[in-house]
This record gives C-alpha cells, structure tokens and sequence, in this order.
C-alpha cells in the first residue's frame, strides 16, 4: 500500500532540519521497503510570503490526504507584527484544528549521552523518562468568544474562553491513560480545579475514566505545583495530562530539563491515527541559514510518525538506534556540546545518522 | 500613629508558623517603638469549619480596617469536594479581590547558606535574585462568564474567561517598571501574544509604557518560553511581570528553583500600599501538627510587611538580618536540612530568630 507523507520545513531553521530528516526516511523507505512517497507543501512564514496566508488551500488539501506530515517549525521576527489571523502561527494551529490532532504526545527524555547538558543536578534527572500528553485543539487556543473589545468606559478590554466539553476530555483523557498502560502505568491529571470550574469538570471526567482503566494509578496535581515538581524531583511523573494552555508550558519546562531541547520529538495525532510529528523546538531564527541546527529532534520525529501513524515499529527503532549510535560516537551539534566531543554542522550530523543506519 | 495587623492562620501549617512570625512582629514592635497593635481572624477551611463560609464578613471587615495582613496558607484535603463557591481557597481569593490586591510580590532569591538545597547546578542558581510580579485581582482567575453549561447536544462543557483591560495591565505594569527601577532595570513581560488576543493588549500596554520608564530596558517572553529560561539560566532575570494564572505557575517554578520554598515571602498589594503577606508555599496538610514546618517564610513576610506596608525599613532589615544569623548558625528545619546542620522545629527556629533580633 502507497503511503504519502508531506514535508511542511516552514521557517528559521525548519528548512535545515527537515533536509536531514528527509534523507533519513529516504533511506529507511529503501531499507524497509516500507512504500512511501513524499510530498512538499508551504506554511507559516513561508507561505506568507509567497501566497499571503500562513496555511494555503494547496496546504491544507495535502496535509488532509496524507498519511502523516512532517513539519519543521514556524515563525520569525518578520511575521510578528502581523495581526494575529495572518501570523505564522496560525498555520499551524489551523493544521492542528482542521485535521483534529487532539492528542499531542511530548515525550521528555534524557539521554545517557547528553547527561551533562541538564541544569539540574546528575542525581535529579539521570534516567529521566516522561511523557506529556498535552490535549491540542480546544481549551483557551480555540475558545470562542476572544478579541479585544471595547466597554462603555471607552477602554479597551482583550478576552479569550478557555472551554472543554466532556467529550473533548474524554477523548484525550483515554490517550493518555492508554499510554501509561503502555509504560509505567501511572497518570497525573494537571489542573486548576480550585480556581477554573472548566477545570473541575475535566478532573471529574479523568476520574470517570478511571474505572476503564483498573491497571493505571490515576493522580491530580494543581497546574502550579506540577510547575514546581517538574523542577523539584521530575522522575515522579510517568504519564502527564493536561489542556493545550497548560500543556504548552509544562511540556516547554519539561523538555529543557533535559537540557538538550533539540533532541525532542513530538505527536501530534487524530482519532484515525493521522498525525503531524515536529521537532519540539521552535524555529530558532537566530540560528537559521547558518548550517548548525541540531537536525536529531526531526529525525526523531520521523522515528516517531513511523511508529504512530505508519505502524512500522521496526524502522522506528532503527532511526532511534542510529540516532544513539552517532551520540555514542561523540558527534555533536553545537546546542549539545561538551568538552571532549566532536562539533558537527546540521549536515555532518544528518551523513552521519544516514551511515549509522 | 497607632497602626493595625490583622493576622489569618488560616489551615494547615498556617496556625504554627503564624505564631512563630507573631512573636517576632512583638519584639520589633517593642524594640522599634512601631505602635502595632494585633488582630487575629478566621479564613479558609478554619473558617468554614466554624462559620460555614471561607471569609466570614467579620474577616473582612477587620481585613478592610487593617492596614496589614499577614496570612499563613488556607486549603487541605478535607475541604477539597465542597463546591468551589465554598471552599478555602475562596476565602484568599475573596480577600484578593476585595481590597483590590492588584499587585503581587514574589521574590525568588537563593540564600547562600542554602545553595546545595537547589535541584539544579550550584553554578546555574548561585546569586539568584528574581522578583515576579503578578497580577492578583483580574485575568481568568475572576473573569466572567465562568461556569459549567449543558450544550445542546446534551453534554456538558466548563468554562472561564481570561480578560484584562487597559487599565487593568497599566497598573501591574507601573508597579512591575517600578520595581526594576530599584533593583536591575531589566523588566521582562511574559504573555502568549503569539494565540491569546488578551495578552495581545497586555503587551501593547508594556510596551507603551516604556517611554515613561526609560531607564528600565523591557522584553517580551511568551510564557513557553518562559518556564524554559527559568530552568535554563533563571539569572537572565531581573524582574517578570505577567498576569495572574501564568504568574501562579512562573511564580512556583521559579520559587522552586532556589529548593527551599519554605524560605520565600510574597505581599500583595493595592494602590494605597495596603497588603497582604504570606508565604510562598501552601498549608502542607501532610506535615501539619507535628511542629516541623519552616516559619521563616512568614517571618520574612512580616519582614515585607514592616517595609511595604509599613514604611519600616529598619525594623525589617532587622528581621533579615536575624533570618541569615539563624542560618549561619546552621540552624535548619527539615524542608532545608542538609548534611552538618542542627535540625531545629518550628518553634526552635521561631526562638532562634527572636534571640538573634
Ligand atoms: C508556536 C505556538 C503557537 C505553539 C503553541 O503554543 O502551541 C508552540 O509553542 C508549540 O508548543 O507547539
Ligand atoms: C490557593 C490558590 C487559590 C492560590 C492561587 O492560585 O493564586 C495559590 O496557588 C497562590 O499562588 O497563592
């Protein structure tokens, strides 16, 4: 069976980037002989600039009828003074939206390698193994009303809702117990409940579920002290769940415990299992056109969509052993060096994991 | 002039801790001839165990006529399954909200007697010295409408409302420029400018601001980001300004950074400097009782109380001064206890602090 994955690169360093990851899935597609094709559309940035809107009609036709996509990263200084319909930005989250990738899978992972690259203590974060499950096309990124409005006193007040149905927690709320059964079989629901009534409903709903899920231990932790935990003693976390606002920045503060936030990975998938893989990072327009993004995070990614969306656990786990394999060898992009290492281009990297594999 | 302090043990750890910081608040009264005079009220569960609400009006009341609070922590679990309308937490909520305490002070600064306390590398945390300041009294914390409705289809959906108004934003930014201008002059506004319209307004107001703080050099962070630096070199800070729910979770993450919340006071403040003080952390229902919690959290903010409130500078340098005798002494409770210093509890630690003023 043909399979069609697009490459969406975008902007900053995501061309780069997603050069190396294209090369790698070429490679496996061979290996493998797993059938794929590959497509290439424009958003964000990129788009903006040659069509004037951040998500073209071509793009979203693509994404629709591809099995999987590949994305870079978005945004840049240039776009920002953009009003907020037209700005990089919404290209993505118009991906997300229109193809219902709800569940948004984050995995924060420290390798052995890179033990050093932490800023936390050895002790708090060796062997450090979480997965977020951040809930992606509702909450406060979608909820209706928002703007800036006008009052009665002349002055200007900006709102945006933050709204979950039951359903939409459920759908989430079910991904995410399912993968702590696939791993340490225990979930933390993060919420606000004592402040946020959408909050409350979402802990009663996780609490429903529990019984569909005998096997997981199921806890809740208030937004702000999951903030703190993360920083005090992060190995206590499993499985993490949470709304897309949260879920934005504990996934964020979870990934640079790490320390190597160019090594992350990221899922963002619908109920049919159709998903858009990223590198965790953004487009780092400060590096971008210079040759020296780290490219592993996308190939990871790639690793990831072979997994998920493609069902080819085998050739995941190759580009993951390759990956590993040119870590062991010492190779190094310049956001994870250290002492004694060899400091590789985005390139060299890339060769690299391509001879590993 | 004869000068009031209303004090709310509130649950938990509040009521010993409280205690320890009163002694101390009667020493300084009487060594610096301050003219206070104490009250005591309920708030939070205590309240709603005797009086059935968490801000008895009688609370509020005196709370109005104070010109200083000084509060310990409210909540606990056995409150935790009473309507959100009736539980502990409304009670800080309501008193946040009715002496309009806008402005909300939370230094996250590492003793260095304290340094090996820190989950994160002595090199990257060592002189950490931030102040977050947070607005308290608006954003999706009050907003309106908020609820849980029955759609349509029969299912349920929560919902709150994040807003702000011009006004609203000027008035933290002001208190935020301030600040910098004392210490760093470094302002750092954190928002989610590139999804939230409010927050789009937020950053407008900042920025036009600056022109009346020229000496204060301003950046935007979106708050992703944020929770990223703080892990990642926290000392790029000098002060954060952002608004009430991402300041909740900036704020504990930043406070946990240093490894010793026990030690960090927060005020709350309106425009006539009236104020709230409390310490960062909460009521610690698990160590409740047992006389083992740290007090020095609450003295420091008696501390901040004597030098916001009270314009009395002195008398809480004062107590500063003694809070760093008892650590040198290598006196230590056991949230802060390390290898090689004296475990005291919280009436040792309280002592101790009392014979070093
Ligand atoms: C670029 C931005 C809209 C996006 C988000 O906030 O979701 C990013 O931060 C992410 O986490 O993927
Ligand atoms: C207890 C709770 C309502 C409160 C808040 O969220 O503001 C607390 O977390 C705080 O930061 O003071």
């Amino acid at each position: 069976m043909p399979r069609t994955i697009l490459m969406l690169p975008g902007d900053g360093i995501g061309p780069e980037i997603v050069a190396e990851a294209e090369k790698v899935l070429n490679k496996i597609n061979d290996q493998f002989n797993l059938g794929l094709s590959f497509e290439s559309g424009l958003v964000g940035g990129a788009a903006i600039d040659e069509t004037d809107t951040p998500l073209p009609d071509e793009t979203l036709e693509k994404a629709t009828r591809a099995d999987a996509i590949l994305l870079g990263a978005v945004g840049g200084p240039q776009w920002d003074s953009l009003p907020m319909a037209k700005r990089p930005e919404k290209g993505l989250l118009g991906l997300r939206s229109n193809l219902e990738l709800f569940a948004n899978l984050r995995p924060a992972i420290l390798y052995p390698q890179l033990a050093s690259a932490s800023s936390l203590k050895p002790e708090v974060v060796s062997g450090l193994d979480i997965m977020i499950v951040r809930e992606l096309t509702g909450g406060i990124y979608f909820g209706q009303p928002r703007g800036v409005r006008e009052l009665e006193s002349g002055e200007r007040q900006g709102y945006n809702t933050y709204a979950y149905t039951e359903s939409e927690i459920r759908r989430i709320g079910r991904v995410a117990f399912e993968a702590a059964q696939q791993r340490g079989k225990k979930l933390c629901s993060v919420d606000k409940a004592n402040v946020l009534e959408v909050t409350v409903l979402w802990r009663e709903i996780m609490n429903d579920l529990r019984r569909e899920y005998p096997d997981v231990e199921l806890s809740h932790m208030y937004v702000d002290n999951a903030a703190m935990q993360l920083v005090r003693a992060p190995k206590q976390f499993d499985v993490i769940v949470t709304g897309n606002m949260f879920g934005d920045i504990l996934s964020d503060e979870a990934a640079m415990l790490t320390g190597s936030i160019g090594m992350l990975p990221s899922a963002s998938l619908n109920s049919e299992k159709q998903g858009m893989y990223e590198p965790c990072h953004g487009s780092a327009p400060d590096i971008a056109g210079q040759g020296i993004a780290n490219p592993l995070a996308t190939i990871l990614s790639a690793a990831m969509m072979l997994r998920y969306s493609l069902n080819e656990e085998k050739a995941a786990e190759a580009i993951e052993a390759a990956v590993s394999k040119v870590l062991d060898q010492g190779l190094r992009t310049a956001d994870i060096m250290s002492e004694g290492a060899k400091k590789v281009s985005t390139r060299e990297m890339g060769e690299a994991v391509l001879a590993a594999l």
